[in-house]
Order: C-alpha cells, then sequence, then structure tokens
C-alpha cells in the first residue's frame, strides 16, 4: 500500500517544478460559514490544478524506454494539462483521451503544451478502454489520473504543505472525484495531523463516495451530470478506496447551486476564480459546518483547480 | 520629505494587522508579454486593496484625543474600505466621503466596516470641501486618500515587500490614480532597488500623470471617465509628486479596452479577480514592453486590487 513515505518522496520529486502554493484566508468568509477556514490555493498551481503534482511525480520516475515510446492518459481536463506539461518538462511525447464537451480553455491549454488530443464522447464510450487500446497499440505508458501510486502519493504533496503552514486543523474538507487528491490528502494526514477529521466533497448529482462509504465497496453510478466537471467521475479507484475507507471520516454532498454560490464567495470575497469542483470544498463547509458540529473550528480546504471557461464563469458569477 | 525611514517604520507599525501578500508568476503570461513578470497581489489585502497598508499606518499613529473625535476621510471605494476597517480595529468612530456612483462592493463593505457613509456627486460637489467641514464642525481629523507622509509611506510597504520576496527587477511598473502607491513605492526602490527602472500606470482618459512629467507642475484635468474608478483622480497630490518626479521614469497610458484585456488574462491565466484600476499594471507592461526596451526583462507588477461588482466583473471578463 501507498503510505505517507511516498508523499515524502514526491515532495522531493517535484519540488524544483511545482509551485507551493499560497494559503489565504478571509475574515468576511469566516463570519459568514461560522469557523475559521485556511485555504489552500491549487488554483494558483502550474497548470491551474493539483493535478499538476502527481503526474510530474509520476512521469518523472519513468525508465529511459518508457520516456522514448511516451504516455498516455485520459481526463475531463485538469490531468490532461498536467500530463502534456509534465510530460514536456521530461521531453516525453504525450497522448491524452479527452472528453469532446471538455471545457475548452482545459483543451487548448493541453494542445499548448504539447499534448497530442484524442476524442471520445463521455456517454457513450470507455475512454479506459481507448486509453488502453492506444497503449497496447504503441507501447506507450498508461498514467491514469487517479488510480495510481506515484500520482495519488504526487497529490498528497499539497495537503503535506498545507499542514506545515497552517499548523492544526480540526478539520479538512477535500474536493472529491476519482479520489486520488483525497487518498493523498489522507496520506499526509495520517502522520503530519491524525487528529484532523477528513472528508471528501462531491456534487450531489455524482454521489458515488458517499454511496461506497456507507456500503463499504466501490458503487459505481450513471455518468452524473453536475458543473463540477472534473469530479463527474463514475466511482473511485481501488488503491483511493482503500486509503479513503481507512482514514476518512465521511463523504458529504453539495447541490450544483451551493457550488455556485461558492464560487461568488470566492470571487467575491477572496478575489480567486474557482472551477466548479475546485468550490467543492467551501460549498461542503458551509452546508455541513453545523451538522458535523464544526462551527468555531479551525477548517482547512483545499482550491482544487481554477480552470473555467471565462465566458461560462461570467455567466456562473453574475 | 517623507523618506524610506518612514516606510521602514510602517512595515513595523502595520505588520501585526496587515497580510504580507504573495508574489504570483504566470509562464503563459510571461509567452504572452515577451517578459518575466513578478506580480504583488494586493488584491489579497485585507479590504481586497493596498489601501489597508495606508489607513491603518495612519489611524494608528492618531493620539488618544484624535482617536475619541475620530477620522474623516473621502474615497471612490477602496481608502474608504481601509479607513472604516482601520478605525474599527483602532476603535476611531469612521465617517467616509463617497461618491454616489461609488461601485456598490465598496460601500458595502465599508458600512459592513462600520463606516459611516455621506454621499457626494463626483461630477459636481468637491469631495474635499465636504470633509474638510466635516473635520471642522466635529474636531474630526482627515485622512485623505493619497497626500499624507503616513499614508503614502504605508502603501510603499507593499513595494518593499515584493523587492524583498522577488529580488532584483529591472522594472516595475504600478498603478497610477493620486500616487500614493507610486511616491511610497518609490521610496521603498530608492533604497531597495536603485537600479529598478519605475513606471506609472494611468488610464488614457485621466492622463494627468502624464501630463505633469512632461511639464514638471502638477497638472489638474476635469473629471475623466474610465472604468478605472480607483485612478480617476484629477491631480496628484503635492507630497506625492515632490517623489515621483524625483525617482520616476515616467507614466504611461492605457485605455480601458486594454484595461479589460489586461483582467481577462489575470482571470483566465492566473486565477485572479482584478479589478479595472489593478489592471493597469499588466496592462501598462502588455502596452509598452517594447517601447520602453524591456523585452526579456524581469518585470514586477503591483495589483493593486480586486474590489469589482460581480455583475459587473461577469460583464467585462464573458
Amino acid at each position: 500500500m501507498t503510505t505517507y513515505d511516498d508523499v515524502q518522496r514526491a515532495a522531493i520529486q517535484i519540488a524544483p517544478l511545482a509551485f507551493r502554493t499560497p494559503v489565504l484566508t478571509s475574515d468576511r468568509i469566516d463570519d459568514l460559514v461560522g469557523a475559521r477556514i485556511v485555504f489552500k490555493c491549487e488554483n494558483f498551481q502550474r497548470v491551474g490544478a493539483f493535478k499538476f503534482r502527481g503526474a510530474y511525480n509520476a512521469l518523472s520516475r519513468f525508465s529511459d524506454e518508457q520516456r522514448r515510446a511516451g504516455v498516455v492518459g485520459y481526463s475531463s481536463g485538469n490531468h490532461a494539462q498536467a500530463l502534456a506539461l509534465a510530460a514536456r518538462m521530461l521531453d516525453i511525447p504525450a497522448t491524452i483521451v479527452m472528453p469532446k464537451d471538455a471545457a475548452s480553455s482545459k483543451v487548448t491549454a493541453t494542445q499548448e503544451y504539447g499534448g497530442n488530443v484524442v476524442w471520445y464522447d463521455r456517454y457513450t464510450e470507455d475512454r479506459e478502454a481507448i486509453a488502453a487500446a492506444l497503449a497496447a497499440q504503441h507501447g506507450l505508458t498508461m498514467i491514469p489520473p487517479f488510480d495510481h501510486p506515484d500520482v495519488l502519493a504526487g497529490q498528497g504533496t499539497a495537503a503535506k504543505e498545507l499542514f506545515e503552514d497552517a499548523g492544526d486543523l480540526d478539520a479538512l474538507f477535500v474536493p472529491l472525484g476519482g479520489g486520488g487528491l483525497l487518498a493523498g490528502t489522507a496520506l499526509a494526514a495520517s502522520v503530519l495531523a491524525p487528529q484532523c477529521r477528513l472528508f471528501g466533497v462531491e456534487p450531489q448529482a455524482g454521489d458515488d463516495g458517499v454511496r461506497s462509504m456507507r456500503e463499504g465497496r466501490i458503487v459505481t453510478i450513471d455518468q452524473p451530470t453536475t458543473i463540477a466537471d472534473g469530479a463527474a467521475t463514475r466511482h473511485l479507484g481501488h488503491l483511493t478506496f482503500e486509503i479513503i475507507r481507512r482514514f476518512v471520516e465521511n463523504v458529504v454532498t453539495v447541490t450544483d447551486d451551493q457550488l455556485i454560490e461558492a464560487m461568488r464567495l470566492h470571487a467575491g470575497l477572496m478575489k480567486l476564480v474557482v472551477e466548479p469542483t475546485g468550490a467543492l470544498g467551501l460549498a461542503g463547509v458551509r452546508a455541513h459546518v453545523k451538522s458535523l458540529e464544526l462551527r468555531g473550528a479551525r477548517i482547512g480546504v483545499i482550491i482544487s483547480g481554477g480552470n473555467v471557461d471565462l465566458d461560462r464563469f461570467a455567466e456562473m458569477i453574475k
């Protein structure tokens, strides 16, 4: 099993190239929510999302042969950009399978970073099968978006930095899609903050995480429809779920309307552009601070990313 | 004359309460502009703008008698919020003369911080006279938005932090309204970075700074109409102009369209909500990097604030 040692090794591996993102606070949000929140701003990470951490960590461990052949991945957007940029930095050819309806800013950035984009339809096609076929055909190494030891260990470095910079936290809220960020966070917390209560936050329309925690097994749901494109996953990963079930207290959900309200607070009171998935943490704290008996507590929130098309963002916050 | 010693004293005075704001970079903006830019993010300062620095520095030096009587100021918005919050922290009553068409987010925040708002019409009334009358009538101390030694020394602490955190810079671009931020910056640069070329950036519609530099005297213009409400001043201050003419290489202008384009870059590529005035620096670099022979240079930009009504912001970036 992946452990905190792997997160520590990832931190050293990515240190020269990943940003140590700032931790911000807002008195006006604290007053509104009734808790003291510290925000880890991964929207300022390279490629605009935490995904750079895991992708760079994974690719930097490739053998010479793997580097020459190249990498293939699949992603709704942020892992795509992350793979493309990390691959360019390491001079590795990158092929990315992306949904036809991905945010155009994410597609543009992936292509600008030199990624070769292959399209699929997220409602009718199986992206993992497409990527696996490309890998077999061309001898590429597949780096999935979350269920990979090097990827999730890399994602854990964000929480490691947050614990180092912010000190003691009573609870930590983390956006939950396939579970890479939450599992990595859990590994960091297991050693650095074992008393900190951990919560995953997912969109209500895609509540596979809630159900998986309740049933003690990975529950697969139909493709959810939500503005939180980065968390519109159908199921957790095997590696991520094993870690999450062990260290995470629970998974909570929020509606798309609550996400939009959180995006408005991030923009209006914190001056941050946050994508819908990135606002899961604040939305989760607002919706559940009372029922989880966290009023007055010191709470960490990971803002996972800020990649949203400006016209859609404008439509949401106006 | 105010000197760097005053900036140093201000830094100590405000350290317990002002944020040391982060310095951010963006490879994609660097590629686009053709220079390496470091951004000092004062949109993350308390009240969402650098103005907290000067206001708190000034109010914290009040005598007991001044504190009891209270403070009066005038401002289109950010100095208003800054005075109101600093006064609340120091338990000083605050009255603020604000234009009727001020950004409603700025008015709301000023009132939430406990400021007593008095309205005026920016096209027909003289705000300084209104404030002076209130000061005389009620024994209040007037703290103007820029032409005051403690205010401009406080504003200089932002550049002091930037020089400390970012190292050597070939040039620094600073939004210019009444000149408080630019004069304070010049004092910081005069000791910490005497080789750094300094530029003020103002809206084309309100080019009193350009004209004042050219004519070697304070030129007063008609009330300008520009989206950069924080820089819609009619003239520089006496104290600020003396410092600016001595240390600043020149003042450049940008159009409102260039400001909107810079706001879009801040939002899309840096995930930052920046108000029109706050985007003067990046817009100024983009427009003048070539003519000032700064291609490839290492350039600092102060993002002065992020206080813009969300509906107007949405309209501008969509």
